[in-house]
């Protein structure tokens, strides 16, 4: 679906030409057309190839989907697929925002998203110093737009990590704490795959040879390169603490076994010598001269009692009970 | 066995020549001979070489097979090596694709593998603007069949891991999980192998010093690279799953072994209890009153039984039971 | 908040100017200005920003904190970002410094950290010698200072993990054990992503292509990446040990469990003969002789404690009790 | 030991010098000489040194052995060493093959090895056509022959591990089993340090700049650099297989050990049931109506047989007996 | 302290200078002059400082100690830092060498360690021939010197290893095999940081640019960097197969673990057959026909012997006792 198509000249926005009218602005040299489509179908992936020139592959990726993130030069022309993931019922979905970028144009194409990307036109039209640039600076404009909504995303999955870990040596909470670390570091692993390409990719957008679309935005693209190195520091530094945690997670489990274990020995000494006691005067000896006694029973309950507490009471010092 | 072979003039097929005729072909400067060949013979890959003049170390690969992935130029011609796996009978085997591309001429030898890629020619016929191209466009074209046949491959391992996970918590399904994950993970480790040298070399085939034969067709090749870069990330992150869910498999191992210790010392300590009691009524001292008691009996059992469920409920309440 | 400017001139100091007049001083060839503030207010940013002709993503970054260490070029002038980690109650925090620095200004600014950096100042005016190289050097100077304050962090650490090593395997302590080297581990993260970035950022400012800031400075900043290569090595090589650490202390925590099992296996084994033993003499059978016996009871007595003392030292020899 | 010594003109062998006139046919423009030893003497070393002016520092290799293998340049010579290992009682033992390369001549010494490399000069002079390269050829048909000799070690250990797996997830073989894992990777590990130096030192020797020694052998260094990748390739998927199968086999472990437990629970209960019925029933209460019945005692061990064979079947449909 | 001075001129000794006297040496350009120190203090190394004039900064390295090894250019002065561990009381204690190199002196420090160097001026002293090569000989004699050094301690660490993995799979060692193998892998640690920094900056110094005073003697520091190559790659292997060692002993422990624990189980059950068997004719059933048999008593034992015994046997059988 066609969002806006808008013409600018001098940074400053002169038409609202249709979509057939493009390639009259395209024709002129001193402005630049960008487009933003959203779940574009295959018609109008069609008529904008036919319009801007693009490339079959480039227009093959955009139509499949699903692509890594990077960074592809079809002669003037750059192509740059963006993952745009977002949470949806505690789920993370991964939607897509594909860009073609040439001298005079750019079109954007944002897919299976419910982000809202109409920020970045206004923002560009705020600052028409810097739209003056051209297509380069909408370019920077959209992958900060885009990087900039990771960060939400890693600080959620921050929290839940701060939150499994208050739990990491509470007994009795480990297979829900692990079943969350393995589901925690699922989900970053689908960041990590936003990120990382899509780093790699930008780092060849400024310092040395540059595609002659960035000459003039190196700085602005250097600050969202910058920006996805802290995103991918910081996911890194949360996958190595989630295979620590599962380590560590195990050996509480070892260690609260360990407990149940010692308590489980000590109740059993203590009954076991208690059944012993008893044992004795239950056998049928004719001569045992303390069954004869008045008192013998309470005595032999005192002492199997005191036998016992001692017992209890030495286990307790131990740590056992 | 020979499958086909071919001459095409400015992208269009001009004659189906014999195996004798080819060099008559190779002599000419505006053609290419395109041969197909299944499991060849030995005798059949020598007649090949002569007659387009294939270098003994490269003809060597191609008879002896299970190479590792590569890109070999020898001088003027190139020779490409791919692995072709496929499940038979729930097993990974895997066959492989052979390919010596000259200037004018290329010749594709598919080995161990019931794979069909007759395809390859019909799409590549349909498109002569491209066969245009030369040898080069064939080898993209071969390459890129190659490539697609990991991708239904990689998508039954990750249902299979899919699968797996959603047992991972499961109680009693442990040691089947993780021979499962053991399994899956030797697969994977097969189809690793396959795409990540292919990989590096493809990488060698676009961009800076390309081999004379691919620089028509540079961007196609950077496609296919692309195509194993997206294959390969995935099966890093399958791999690296894996790890991770083994390693929670022990854990959930040793999570159940704790609850059954946990009953089991909860049970002991209700039977000890009882047994401890009714060996005190059991005892042969004279005097113990409540012996004699007309409700002694009755009695006895509910103090027993009283004393067993006050300790169960404890029990229960701790979640031991 | 402004803590000091002060303009120099062959090293020596020549005016402490007002904020207002710093561009008089910036219009002179033959001095620099030094500027030193903390914690920078939006307000005081700006006025610094139009004062030096800072780029605006520079200042963002200085506005927004809590960004990586880096040293960024933004054509004269470098940008350069440290983090400047503190002990406050047994917690990392984070602050930062952030230096600005031109041909012949240099502005620093320290946020959120009770770090004191005024030793900088003192040591550069006792070196005139030095100081006359410029504001490279004082760049230096900060950075070193900077540094500096890592050595003691690190020194902490190792104690504590030395600390905890001493109790390694000893037994009772699992638990502990695992959640400080975890907890060691978390903090140790911290002071790694504060060293490496920066380490990597400051190799790129000696050797080779170097900012012209940079040039007559080189072997002093090739000292502090070395300094930060030896703290980094030191961290990995905690890191390395903790990892083992926590292995190892799963061992433990299972050797202990193989003690407590055996001593458990032990006794209950001999309250079990005990208990045979007396319920076999509590059995009724009519014709039983031994019961009859004088001495029965006592001589019953003495073959269960024999029994009993034997396994007690066979078990004592195995080393199970 | 000398075991030949062959002087080789146009490819062809022109005669079987002595040592001594080996300086004679090396003064020629036109010829080679091949010289091979085995587990030479210091005296034999150094009369070689002289005779073809070898370095010091490469001798002193020699001499000692034991080196890494490596492919070192002094002037136009080069000196390669090679680990040769083989199987002798079930342990692998490494034998060395050093090689001093010079334009006019090739000396190669056999070391603790009972490989024998006869057959290389047979192959070398069978092919007259690439004899005729000169002294590197030779150097390839030495290195083409020790690698060959690498193959069926490797397939041997494949073979192991192979077997080692089929084990895996059985009872009781637990401890046979990771001992095995740990005897496999340490011999992997000294194939590993036979090849991968080996690897990386060949992959010096084509493409780029080469020692003119090897310019017109690079194809085929380039196949012996190929097959020491395959060999690396597959001693890595052989070591992260052993890791995950010790891994897998602790899970082994802990099931096997979770099931006795379970077992041991379920008797435990069965047994305790019945102790505790039958101590209520020795119990001596005056009063209890049950033992004076006729049929008490046949009904009493029918409602224990009742209630432990109710238990028996329910933990028999657990899965715990 | 001073060690010894002394003037060398066509690689012979001319003189023994003083201190004050070594400016009048350095001032010829024909000779060069070799100072050896150990333990240096703050007057002494000024005092060097100022004689060959060396850089503040290498100087504070020598005065504080304790660097990583290194190899560090201050214009035409080379300054190198390498470790010397030794053995003292089972520990490694770690002191340093640090030696000065200019085109016509050196200057070699020894610190913290018992380790005594005079060899390496007696050797060189013996070949005049590479002595005439100048200070960058002597760089390359006290590096392969203090090479050689380590060694022997990586052979004490291997036998180390090899007395652990006897006793690897035994029974009840598990506890002191790990805590041996933590501390092994603590000492490796120590060893390879000296051996990896001055392996990486050792291969600095030969082949491509190279500092002035190395060119002549490359052959030499590349047969150094081979030595620290082979060390380096004997480290990692230890590492590695500590490691693995780690997780096998665990699982010795776990199976050490499975074996009591199917002993508890096997006796238990014996004993709990016997209790109940006894307590079955322990009850007060007055009709119970088998207590009034003349044999019952003995028949009752027999009964318990045999089943108990029948149990016995299969437990033996099933690998459980
Ligand atoms: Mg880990
Ligand atoms: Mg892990
Ligand atoms: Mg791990
Ligand atoms: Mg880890
Ligand atoms: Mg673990
Ligand atoms: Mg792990
Ligand atoms: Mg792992
Ligand atoms: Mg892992
Ligand atoms: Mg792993
Ligand atoms: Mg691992
Ligand atoms: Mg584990
Ligand atoms: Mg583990
Ligand atoms: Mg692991
Ligand atoms: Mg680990
Ligand atoms: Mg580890
Ligand atoms: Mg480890
Ligand atoms: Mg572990
Ligand atoms: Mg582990
Ligand atoms: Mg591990
Ligand atoms: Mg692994
Ligand atoms: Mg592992
Ligand atoms: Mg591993
Ligand atoms: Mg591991
Ligand atoms: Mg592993
Ligand atoms: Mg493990
Ligand atoms: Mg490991
Ligand atoms: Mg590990
Ligand atoms: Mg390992
Ligand atoms: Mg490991
Ligand atoms: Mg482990
Ligand atoms: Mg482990």
């Amino acid at each position: 679906m066609l969002l806006n198509c808008v013409a600018y000249r001098h940074g400053v926005k002169i038409a609202e030409p249709t979509v057939e009218e493009i390639s009259d602005y395209l024709a002129r040299t001193d402005c630049f057309v960008w487009v933003a489509m959203r779940d574009a179908t295959e018609a109008e992936l069609n008529t904008m190839q036919e319009e801007f020139g693009l490339h079959d592959l480039a227009v093959e990726d955009a139509r499949h989907g699903h692509q890594r993130p990077k960074v592809e030069e079809y002669g003037d022309t750059l192509f740059v697929a963006m993952h745009l993931p977002e949470y949806i019922d505690a789920e993370l979905s991964v939607g897509e925002v594909n860009v073609f970028v040439g001298r005079n144009f750019i079109l954007s194409i944002r897919s299976r998203s419910s982000h809202n990307l109409l920020g970045v036109r206004e923002r560009c039209e705020r600052e028409p110093e810097l739209l003056k640039l051209g297509s380069g600076f909408v370019l920077y404009a959209l992958m900060d737009a885009v990087v900039d909504r990771y960060f939400p995303l890693i600080d959620k999955l921050e929290l839940q990590l701060e939150a499994i870990e208050e739990h990491l040596f509470d007994k009795g909470y480990s297979l829900a704490t692990i079943a969350q670390l393995y589901g925690l570091k699922r989900k970053i692993s689908v960041l990590k795959h936003a990120v990382m390409p899509l780093m790699e990719a930008t780092s060849k957008l400024y310092g040395g040879r540059v595609p002659p679309i960035c000459v003039n935005t190196q700085e602005y693209l250097r600050d969202v390169y910058d920006h996805l190195t802290r995103i991918n520091t910081t996911i890194d530094m949360m996958r190595d603490t989630i295979t620590t945690a599962i380590l560590v997670s195990q050996s509480t489990v070892s260690i609260e076994q360990n407990e149940v274990n010692k308590r489980l020995a000590a109740w059993a000494a203590i009954f076991a010598v208690a059944t012993a006691f008893v044992g004795i005067w239950g056998m049928n000896f004719q001569h045992m001269p303390e069954l004869k006694l008045e008192y013998g029973y309470p005595l032999a309950l005192l002492v199997i009692i005191t036998v016992c507490g001692l017992l209890y009471f030495r286990f307790k010092r131990a740590g056992w009970l």
